[in-house]
């Protein structure tokens, strides 16, 4: 037993409502191993490693398991720390004292940097070190997986969230004819796209995406806004709070003018601002919702094959490892054939940091600002349950 | 066939995500009596009817109904639409023409003042109408029923909210320290309130609770931040979006100081406002969720308690109408014995209208900005399923 030493196992940025399942698929791909020596787990990430912060996962209760694949958020906890160049040796020195010769960390791009640097230390350092990344994050931007664990559910709250807040509008389109409704997604568009999943017409919402990738033109957005709301009698846009505008300014920041009472700046937040153009230049109605970090987290809006997916990284992580593999991410393969599911392979770590991949082209329908059918094919099989299709009364008129 | 002549049946104000329950009941309970004759839906509720924008409820497909019952929002369309005098005339008028003998108006406050109206002008005119108010409303502000339906699921759905963008905080404590929930609840603080349902013990979310009932001070607010801050290492703040300030000011428009450079008036919104009082006065990162329309509308996070409740008034609201009840709300009213349950009586409508019921001082604690367990108890069955209980790993320090 322990022929391979230990493993220890880390979770690190922005948290998902899945990144527990990569945790426990690591964590049950190693207790089923008897190569496996130790399973330690870091508390906060490598912040926490660089101090000491290590934990024994095998001493946790044995049926803890089961519910922390169902537990949102970072069951260890996360940290965004960037590595200093002393960090490594010190990372190195502790693998040596815990005898620690594998490494999974989980998480997005910053994270694959930083395992990407330790494999590297190790070589240097001649410390036999099996170092895996798994991939997880909402914002789907890393390159060379099909998707990221963690986007499937992020996205599936959010295409939820437009067909029901947009169920509201509707009940009574002249109320508040215009929503928006904010999104998160860094420099990706992945996240705001997803809102148009639930779309079956033209008529039905979004009508308006605005995508981080694409300049924020002012008239633009409002002539798009008037248009719908002209055809439809209501207009919903889904916008990324990281949309700038043609001077590259974040939209949320365009609001810095004032001072209150207090004397402290005033931001309005992208959505607000949205709002706030169309109540002064269309004179429409307009409020906006922004999910915020519920988006990321909902454990009531999981997607079953984003979970899944989730635990079958942490997995493929703990067996690439044991076969001898490092310096690389897992991921995800999509295969159509009998039906959609995923294997896993693996990419090097170097065509993996500090890449970024945004919407390609031909996923963008850049004149209606919207999706092609191309991106919602791609993405439909990741949010699990098809989502529900609502019935609509008959508008028969009885006259007498 | 009919003998009790033709029934109407309209939905108004703020829909809820199980405001159709209610719609469903009524229509399956009429469907249900011989001596109901045509079944008739008002689109857009009252301001319709004035437009004879009136649909024949029998010539639906019978299959719909189930699947409406589960559909958010309102499928008959609402209004918001204060009666006129002469409306009235104009009602009674239709009502004749149309052999409209009994009035079913799902609705809030307002709604019940409308049905109220309606009842006292058939009354006067001589015009033979039962006229029933069925109770919906998330605000939960009604009075003389223990709770409105609509109100368990956006509870259900603040409660969840609160819990799981918590764990997302918990991941990262020292990232966003601060974070601002906005919910809604017009001048009652019963939505408020109901995040408080995921609370077990003090270090637990949320830790301030900004209702509309008490003033908000600035410097009371700052404190209690600063001190869970200190205690637990986080705060989450939970404020309804109507709190209002000492001068009476609602807080999101405290911002309207500025011009953008498109010289229209920013508003910051309530949450901003909390948010940028904490950045700039305590130094701490914040940011916010404001679940907007959703928290009034997810089909994902319904109580099914609440769903079968709003079943169950509309279902009753029939029997009432057939039993020769007029000017009368349906009202809830809980057992405990042998478990939660809850049957329907009525109330005068002339002791509801324009009643607004507040959380009552023993379901506050003032002192602290929470609630009490009384409201804990109150409200803890209408949401349906317990909420989860999010397991711990052991924090246990491997040491070598």
């Amino acid at each position: 037993m322990g022929t391979h030493g230990n493993l220890i196992i880390g979770q690190s940025g922005g948290a998902t409502a899945v990144i527990n399942a990569s945790l426990v698929g690591a964590v049950e791909a190693a207790l089923q191993d008897t190569r496996v020596g130790q399973i330690y787990g870091m508390w906060h990430g490598i912040q926490g490693l660089l101090q000491d912060e290590i934990t024994d996962l095998r001493a946790q209760p044995a049926q803890l398991w089961s519910e922390i694949k169902r537990t949102p958020s970072a069951a260890l906890g996360s940290c965004r720390y960037k590595l200093k160049e002393h960090d490594l040796e010190r990372i190195i020195e502790t693998f040596r004292r815990y005898e620690i010769r594998a490494l999974l960390y989980i998480g997005g791009n910053d994270s694959a940097d930083t395992v990407h640097r330790i494999a590297q230390a190790a070589r240097a350092a001649n410390y036999a070190l099996q170092a895996i990344s798994v991939p997880k994050t909402i914002d789907n931007d890393l390159p060379l997986t099909d998707h990221c664990p963690g986007y499937g559910s992020a996205a599936r709250f959010i295409a939820m969230a437009t067909m029901d807040s947009t169920m509201n509008t509707l009940s009574m389109p002249w109320h508040y004819p215009v929503k928006i409704i904010e999104t998160m997604g860094r420099d990706a568009g992945w996240l705001t796209a997803a809102a148009a999943l639930g779309k079956r017409d033209e008529r039905d919402a979004p009508h308006v995406l605005l995508l981080p990738e694409k300049t924020f033109h002012p008239d633009r957005y409002l002539a798009q806004v008037e248009e719908a709301y002209r055809r439809y009698g209501y207009a919903v846009v889904v916008a990324a709070e990281t949309v700038r505008d043609e001077h590259g300014q974040a939209l949320g920041a365009v609001g810095q003018v004032g001072v209150d009472a207090f004397q402290h700046p005033l931001l309005s937040g992208a959505a607000q601002y949205l709002v706030e153009l169309v109540k002064e230049r269309l004179k429409l109605r307009a409020r906006f919702d922004k999910p915020g970090d519920l988006q990321r987290m909902a454990s009531f809006c999981v997607s079953e094959v984003d979970r899944e997916e989730a635990y079958l990284v942490g997995q493929a992580g703990v067996q690439a490892a044991l076969a001898g593999e490092t310096d690389k991410m897992v991921t995800l393969q999509r295969q159509d054939e009998p039906h959609y599911h995923c294997t896993t392979t693996l990419a090097e770590l170097s065509e993996v940091a500090n890449v970024q991949r945004l919407l390609p082209e031909d996923f963008l329908d850049e004149q209606n600002s919207m999706v092609t059918d191309a991106f919602l094919n791609y993405a439909r099989p990741l949010i699990g349950e098809p989502l529900p299709v609502y019935p609509r009364l008959e508008r028969t008129k009885v006259t007498l």
